[in-house]
């Protein structure tokens, strides 16, 4: 036998249905999903601002990119694998990583360690941000959350970040991330906060902690992978994909 | 070389990026993440009834379950591969099958099909219901959608119900699978419309096709999965976890 | 607490580690892998001519396949999540469903039912067969484990069937599988047994259900994956692929 | 339209297929699945000893562990997902990590820092051996590879060194292994290698390196999953396993 499990997320008994002490049944009738996934992550239900810039950020993680490998990965799943739906959702799932969708939580992680300096060495957050910019670039990494593949400015970070200052939810992260900006372009080249350093600085400020950062990304962004798993099943025929593949390995050789 | 894949779901380009048709940026200052849902799978935005009502179902579904295969399952992942989070979500989200969260697209199908026979027959929608029940317990089938191993009446149907009628959303599903509880209390025993049923009823009368039940219902339950795994991160050590093995194979041989 | 979960395979305890009743010191010492397999299985360890034709079945399954989805998933989530081998490879076994890889284990049912009717109704293999080509075109279905989208007469099927014919372990499976190739050359048009039907007749005539069919080729075709993830990880950059997307959805729309 | 992809693994085409050069017919015919994921990782088949160390390595590895994450995920989503059985494989497998099944590759990499130690500064193995032990102490980690939860000494260590001495193929990495066993009892307390460390040591000698070492494991481990997912099938209900939980959050409280 083993023992009982333990969490302070949620109690669901015949006749008691709680979540974070909140009655399930109330959540249902008068909170949003947004609301609920503030709840599950922080333990308190958000304000009207908070809500909205949770959404926003919900939305912003949740487009379905063009070439994106969680989006790919699904329809290959989706293609192969019909019977099970959850089968292709978990593909595109596994493709976020550092390298797809972390950027978010590390850049998070960036925050928490710039402001920790900040409040421990007593210097400017200008100075933290030019301290870890010469740090990550000496060491040869690109700063998560700064520069996109596609986008030369991503056009959804001034959109957050002008909706947190005019709800009063910019604080620290926000103030961070913009440092960052100007001690790349003084030091590198201008490269701007993209959605992950904006989600970053947005959920820092909302006061969550990095891990968090990359799952309420995947809460996101599953959104855009089911609507792709669906179209892939209404639209195209099984087993259509095939990568076109050229073989620079081995000649021809006899056991 | 490939040809490139279609989909009519998003267009993300530099300096443009819509889904389905709406400026992505409009909708993350003016729409909820919900709305997004919908959008994502429907095509068209969701009045604020729908959307309300989808809140509900969401909240619903997202609710960790005590000893839930999802949950259980994300957190054996998160203890023994704490370096991917991403991977944990999976591994919980691939626990979800017709037996586990799979009722709701199940019972979609039956409402689909229950409701072809009313309009191709000409019969009721009770004795539609009465037909379906003496099939599939005739093949020793249960009825997805109706009973719960924890829940003897699941409180969670009632409120969606009364939600969609009120919202005047409750339409032609919600009938059905209240046909079916009067069939099953008749011929079997009282079998009440478990969550998954009320999810399939509101779902069908949203304009939902069975297989993006089964996707909201993931999109749902990966807000629960995700809080289990920051919880798993957060509270405990790796690798705490041991099941407990009975062995009652072969006895000992040797080669 | 919980009940403590039962098993036949495996007792591994401090002091004794037996699997299937065989010390697992001895099974490493003088048995080899594909023995190992079989003994997980079956239950019993092969003869030498079975462990052969199972080297073979699993050597045919793990050839990595140019733009086979497995392969692709693989790679686009070693790509994105590089921190995480295991996530890469369950993402490609996501793929292997009725579609990619399910070929085997469902022709394998197919031959279960086409000689129950042998022994039930009387008749002869060929007119099982042929009544089964006749049901499943009916339907609208291809027969699974004939035919490919690649090779036109898949050349590792003979190699297959004469070493199982040599070694004395060909039976009624390859029989059932050759009947029915015979009965779509009359009826449809010629279509040879590919991998799949091939390694469906010799694993049912070794003994294997057909749900144990599916998975020994996912143990042969993971094998090929994790190949492929660790050139990917050896020689390509993160997130290099990048999917071609046409978008031919709704024109842009205002809110 | 996307650029091929490129790989020097195989080459499957209709009228040809090899891999690394070799006939794939040829292979099936005359060589073992052992020999061919040593082929298909390092482009080389492998002599009569070593494909005898590699088998032994794999059925070590395969050993379904009672209570091991990997098994039980797998078995959770074969119990809630049945109809995909490559979604419950794949479920056991991504709990495979640092944590768990990951110590293996983590000392593959110990290994290879402490031999370049030598290599650099001209010390004996031991003294590189106790340079780590010190630092990965003082840092307040683990060594990877050595001590077990369950066996106080891994019996299927001292059987795979043997067989590697015999067959002459025991290198540096069971030499820096010892050491390292040296080192602890020295400066800790006695921890042998375990099943993991003997792993790593045997592989490195093999000339594998550290992500080979991980995804050499997970070929292993996914024949013991693929055994535990069919016994779920056979003998057990759907959704019979209820992880008991306790709630130790918030109490009740309104909206």
């Amino acid at each position: 036998m083993i023992e009982a499990w333990r969490t302070a997320i949620a109690k669901l008994t015949d006749g008691e249905m709680r979540v974070r002490g909140y009655d399930v049944l109330d959540l249902m009738a008068q909170r949003t999903f947004t609301d609920h996934v503030a709840l599950l992550f922080k333990g308190q239900l958000p304000s009207l601002d908070e809500r909205a810039l949770l959404d926003a950020v919900l939305i912003g993680m949740a487009a379905p990119g063009p070439g994106a490998p969680s989006c790919a990965a699904a329809r290959l799943a989706a293609s192969g694998n019909r019977a099970s739906l959850s089968a292709a959702v978990a593909a595109g799932i596994l493709t976020i990583g550092d390298e797809h969708g972390g950027a978010g939580s590390n850049c998070m992680e960036l925050i928490v360690e710039g402001l920790a300096m900040v409040a421990r060495d007593g210097i400017t957050i200008d100075d933290a941000a030019a301290r870890l910019v010469d740090r990550e670039r000496a060491a040869g990494r690109r700063l998560p959350g700064f520069g996109h593949r596609v986008h030369t400015n991503d056009p959804r970070t001034p959109v957050l970040f002008e909706m947190a200052r005019q709800r009063g939810l910019a604080g620290d992260g926000v103030r961070f991330t913009e440092a960052v900006e100007r001690a790349l372009a003084a030091r590198v080249r201008p490269l701007t906060t993209n959605i992950d350093g904006a989600l970053a600085a947005l959920l820092h400020d909302l006061g969550y902690p990095p891990p968090a950062g990359r799952l309420i990304f995947i809460i996101g962004r599953v959104a855009g992978i089911a609507a792709d798993v669906a179209e892939e099943h209404e639209r195209e025929k099984p087993m259509r994909i095939r990568v076109p593949v050229v073989y620079d390995g081995e000649p021809p050789r006899s056991l």
